[in-house]
């Protein structure tokens, strides 16, 4: 039992005057956690809707469904929405809740190590459309964010995968001294992963958000090895491949890191310790050239591309990063297609 | 030709460097000024998508339609979006900017009285979701609203009507001078709605908005009228009754007013000046007893609805409004019933 989740969460509520409280459930854990909410001593009514927290349901039409369900149960202005799952499920929560009458209050209660330690922080929200990445959505920020270990216990085996990747990011723009211990890491696991690591990370991306929570400038450090991670994730999905986000990230940090590379703002020997340790961690997918080709399509697409450049953030070394560095289509296409090779030197 | 406007916005887009201008346009309003837009200087590529400016277009569909086809155009985060029609063009137009690619910067031009003097201003957006008018939508702000009277010769009768409704709501809140004035008025047309009445209105709401951008306070009072009047135009738009937004708003004045009588807060002589007024100007619809039960219905389901009562802004004396009215449901519906009766006295 998380009795402290639970205080904090029974003091909000008592502070504050909602008409209910509607929690929006990945149903993997509600059927793990099934009364875990009744712990809660207000007596304020709980609505639960539970959905299958798969990238297809991060749509439109999954949050037009929950919309017109909190529609026909009448939940007012004053509800509190609070979303409890990963990544899918505060990305589809917190685009409902942002739009739900112009807007209701919400909190996130991170089940996995990716929305722990990054996507339930920092109020960017959205679905995909037309297989583009949260290519709708917004900022808006949740009132609060429940952040414990007590649901990463029963996180199967590819959520620690997906977790590690942006773990391993945070490191790699911030934090040497984790990268270092990080190296002696053979296998991804609750028991491996140390406890020391998440809170440092957790902090860099609070102050980040805070300092910068629009993404006009300093926040984009986070971006780093997203540009090609999303286009990987979408490609893969739409061809039935597996790849978490965090993996992608992963695979993203080796193509971006090897142009950081090519235009020398990182050495030759970082950009192998960062290859070889992602090649050791993560298993290296190998894309047909159909694949490879479509990526180059979605590349077009990228939310931050501006006049045929993306401005993308680059490791310059271990531990830090430079946010804005122009880098023609061109010339990310170009990386991408040399994934492969690159990880066979 | 509005020479004003035109050399406004080439300043505005010599001041920025968008990469594109996206431009949701009112058919009629193409059709009427096809070649608008070629009269500006910049050589920025202009996109149009011209929609039929429908309250049924004003949804998740037709908004998800407009993104599709915008992402087809790999239209990024730096396109200037233009949303040239009334009201229901910058409502539909606020949406789709507030959400493409979490937010792109917008511009609105009014084509409507309703809009220069209302919607245009103040960044509420939204769509209708099942039948519950603006259900869906955000708090999101123009970075400029192109005000000239221009588009308003060639106003259908309706749209001066409807705007009128807005611009009466105007006098009730806050000008007793102009509302004096207006009591002289036989017909609602370009040449006899005063010049002069405009600027006011539109300089109130700007000022409101900037002091309450999100409608925690002071901004509640420009909803005079909207609690009836939206519940009237959405179960009138059900029954294929055409009545505008601000034809309902009017008559949702005589409703609310009749509540702040019953509650003493107007003056008996007051109420009946409004009353008849309202009656003179506008045609009294009869509503069925099916559309009044339905109505009841949809009060329920109002935005601003909290724990069975509804906070709404009562007119205390011709020119001035007090904010929050905690007024219950079955009090609200109550007086809608005795609409019809109100009018036959």
């Amino acid at each position: 039992m998380d009795n402290n989740s639970i205080s904090i969460l029974d003091n909000f509520l008592s502070d504050n005057n909602f008409s209910s409280l509607f929690i929006l459930a990945d149903e993997t854990v509600l059927h793990r956690y099934p009364d875990f909410w009744k712990q809660i001593h207000s007596k304020i009514p709980q609505i639960i809707y539970p959905f299958t927290a798969k990238e297809t349901n991060k749509s439109i039409e999954k949050a037009t469904e929950i919309w017109n369900f909190m529609i026909d149960r009448q939940l007012d202005r004053n509800t509190l929405m609070l979303n409890w799952g990963g990544g899918i499920t505060s990305d589809l929560g917190g685009f409902v809740a942002a739009n739900y009458k112009r807007g209701i209050r919400f909190i996130n209660v991170p089940t996995t190590l990716l929305s722990l330690i990054d996507a339930s922080i920092g109020g960017k929200n959205g679905v995909n459309i037309s297989n583009l990445k949260n290519g709708i959505g917004t900022f808006y920020f949740p009132d609060l964010v429940l952040k414990s270990r007590y649901f990463l216990r029963t996180l199967p085996q590819e959520e620690w995968m997906s977790g590690f990747g942006e773990l391993l990011k945070y490191a790699l723009i911030a934090n040497k001294k984790i990268w270092n211990e990080m190296q002696t890491l053979e296998e991804v696991t609750y028991y491996t992963i140390k406890q020391e690591w998440l809170q440092p990370a957790i902090d860099f991306k609070d102050n980040i958000v805070s300092e910068d929570p629009y993404e006009t400038g300093l926040r984009k450090i986070l971006n780093a090895g997203h540009s090609i991670g999303h286009v990987i994730e979408a490609v893969s999905s739409r061809h039935h491949r597996k790849i978490t986000h965090g993996h992608a990230v992963a695979l993203g940090l080796v193509v971006e890191s090897n142009i950081a590379m090519n235009h020398e703002l990182l050495s030759i020997d970082s950009f192998y310790n960062i290859k070889n340790y992602i090649k050791k961690i993560y298993k290296i997918t190998r894309f047909s050239e159909q694949e490879i080709s479509e990526m180059s399509i979605f590349i077009q697409n990228d939310k931050k591309k501006s006049h045929n450049y993306i401005s993308i953030p680059l490791i310059t070394k271990i531990g830090s990063a430079k946010i804005e560095n122009e880098i023609k289509i061109e010339e990310l296409i170009a990386a991408l297609v040399n994934l492969q090779s690159s990880f066979l030197n």
